[in-house]
């Protein structure tokens, strides 16, 4: 039995479903489709949960909203009209959302939450209406009917173990189960979003709960790339990575899938399968627990910018037990969470993402670290650059750091920090952020070149 | 005015003692002279310090103690026979060291110090004796009388802001002063040592109050090595170092200078020059803010062994703040003090000294990881080195990792972490305990070989 679910563009037009329809029946083992509330057609488009989001918020505040109402409506309208179904599904879907929009506002989070999730409950219902239509047995599947419980956690929902356990019993039911993605309900019957692009947890859970023996993701990219299309031209795609590497390359540029999503496929240890829905041949990028197909140390590179650093030295520092545990108890304090702490003897680098950080606050967190950890000296330095190599064939493969050194060095890229932990599969490089790029490319030359 | 500090092997025999006279007398700049207690004379022979300790214990104990106690005179007579002096120092040594070990011992640790520190004050006095046995006016200087008040932690005194301003009155006497090194008074008039090795602290402080142009200190090699001599053979020799360059060194190998020494010269900006009492022609090497000096990024690589890491798994980890800090505070409460924490997205390892890691605490410690932070995974190494490539000249030089990492990996060294912060002056490298000597030697052919 597989798991498949489809996201935002693969479900944005009438057009899109048709693929959706071909590639559900064209293996009897796809059993269980989740799917996304309709996404962007051109790259200008407006995804529906972003008018809902506007539609709600205007409800909220009583603005006039008629506008943006039957514009989400309108994307129903067309798609029903392209897939040839009968004004009824349309009916139902205006009901169900004047419904909600009258809703109890007591809980502005509670309302939106249920505003945003009607996106993919209402596609879910039109998809299974088409699929009907042509003759095929498929239901649509309520989350609280079939007992995907959650924590109470509005905009932030976390699958609660009992909700495996109600899952597991879809795998009796007959036909093809249409599940909107992206939410559940509480233990009291609430409704309750996971965060922003969560059908990709939604079908995660449904993988693990079913025991599939595969969660096939089909998006717009033939597959994962091994790095940034925006730095490297016709990057080479990764066929195989394993769930750590593909958790060390979300660190930017790989966001084809939502990190939490990959926790319960991970622990049920079934494989992810990235796919394309206007390419279903191409194999795509499988996710697994090991990987067979080896090509060299380095699997992927990622990289991003916008981190600053706190550098801070104090002579003898590594004599005062509790020094680093303090210094994070004061960026703690304030909120902020940080990536790598590089250090030296008598100096440590604290390595954060700067938005979080605005003047205000860092001038308040200067003045606690210089007056509570008595530092000689602190800096702030800004617009600095991660850059992540990835692979596990990197753990114990002398020489990966040498090739990606030399590689830096021979491009005229200064290294300002380097973190390698043991047993890891990826390596830290901090460069300066006009670095990014010219860094990037050469470290894809030196793992993915054609030389 | 320099200030003058000469170790235990430098005063050791009456034929060293001589050589000491003969420096001090050379430069009429040489007026402040720090000496310690006899030291060895030959690889078999034990410091003067030692023998205390054990005559201390021994009182404390109510053992037989003659035989140690004479070890401790007999050392006095026999610098004093070959110095020619008279018997009255030996006398005067005699009774003082009877009095102290008579004393009150309701304190142990108070009653320890008192006998640890006249090693140093007993030979001082035995040296002026000398001095002014050829003609030359010189005076015995205890530290009570200067002023040198610390504070009252005994074996780990630290020196109070107001000994400078004491101290500083020892410009204005005439003729040599010979000060014991190694121990000041309290406030309240109690004899406090500093941590072994203390001497060195005892001239920096002193350099430090009367605005020394140099404070020298002699020892028996002829410079810092650039390496330790165990690993290469005739290694280079180090003419000049910043004090961090010196600090980040100390890491191992590097132990001819104490580490809390450096501060007061470093504060008041007085360069430390380490000479040789056996080669006082020699240059030596110099430790100063900033260095002229360029003979490549690196200056010296330090080593070490006995160090473990715990390395710590959780999906998701970079999302929870508090994560790091909750860690770190769980090594504190157990005492645990930590070098490094190189990390990835969602691993972190923590490495620290395996001697304060036995299999009792690293059950617990392990158990409460668990317990507390919910990991997915916990595995701890044991036996690794750390290796510090250090020089100032690094922190701009685009190439220093991609040469250190590729003279690591063609002498087939694996690296299990490594860490370079920003602002640094170092690069460390950890690696199996076994590749320490291999890894050394590699880095040592690339930044100082000939070839």
């Amino acid at each position: 039995m597989k798991v498949v679910k489809f996201g935002g563009t693969s479900v944005a037009s009438g057009q899109q479903i048709k693929k959706v329809f071909d590639i559900v029946t064209s293996d009897p083992k796809r059993k269980i489709v989740v799917v996304s509330a309709p996404g962007k057609r051109f790259k200008e488009d407006v995804k529906v949960t972003d008018l809902l989001i506007k539609c709600g918020e205007e409800y909220l505040n009583n603005g006039s909203v008629k506008e943006t109402y039957e514009a989400v409506v309108n994307r129903y309208v067309e798609i029903a009209k392209e897939l040839g179904l009968s004004n009824d599904i349309i009916d139902r879907i205006s009901a169900d959302l004047q419904e909600i929009l009258h809703g109890d506002k007591s809980n502005p989070a509670r309302f939106m939450d249920a505003v945003k999730a009607s996106g993919e409950d209402n596609n879910a219902k039109l998809i299974t209406a088409y699929f009907q239509s042509r003759g095929v047995e498929a239901h649509y599947v309520n989350p609280k009917e079939a007992g995907l419980i959650v924590s109470d956690e509005p905009g932030n929902a976390q699958v609660l173990p009992e909700a495996y356990e109600n899952l597991k019993k879809l795998r009796d039911r007959s036909g093809i189960l249409i599940f909107p993605g992206f939410f559940g309900y509480s233990k009291d019957g609430k409704l309750v979003t996971f965060s922003r692009g969560g059908s990709d947890i939604t079908g995660s859970i449904l993988a693990n709960g079913v025991g599939a023996e595969i969660y096939e993701n089909f998006t717009d990219v033939d597959a994962v790339y091994s790095v940034n299309p925006n730095f490297v031209e016709n990057p080479k795609e990764i066929r195989e990575l394993t769930y750590k590497e593909m958790r060390e390359l979300s660190y930017a540029g790989f966001a084809v899938f939502h990190d939490e999503a990959l926790i319960p496929a991970f622990r049920a240890g079934i494989p992810v399968n990235i796919k394309n829905t206007n390419n279903p041949s191409a194999p795509g990028t499988k996710i697994v627990h090991e990987r067979t197909d080896s090509n060299g140390p380095v699997v992927g590179i990622a990289s991003d910018t916008g981190f600053c650093s706190i550098y801070v030295n104090k002579y003898l520092m590594n004599r005062e037990i509790g020094f680093g545990r303090r210094l994070l108890q004061i960026l703690e304090d304030f909120g902020l969470s940080y990536e790598h702490t590089p250090s030296g003897i008598d100096d440590i680098s604290v390595i954060l993402r700067q938005d979080q950080f605005d003047s205000e606050t860092e001038r308040k967190v200067v003045e606690r670290i210089k007056k509570e950890l008595e530092v000689d000296n602190i800096e702030v330095a800004y617009d600095l650059a991660v850059i992540m190599i990835v692979g596990e064939g990197m753990r114990k493969n002398v020489g990966t750091m040498a090739r990606a050194a030399t590689a830096l060095a021979k491009s005229g890229v200064n290294l300002e920090m380097i973190n390698q932990g043991s047993s890891e599969v990826s390596m830290m490089f901090g460069v300066k952020g006009t670095d990014e790029k010219k860094a990037v490319q050469a470290l894809y030359e030196e793992f993915f070149g054609t030389t």
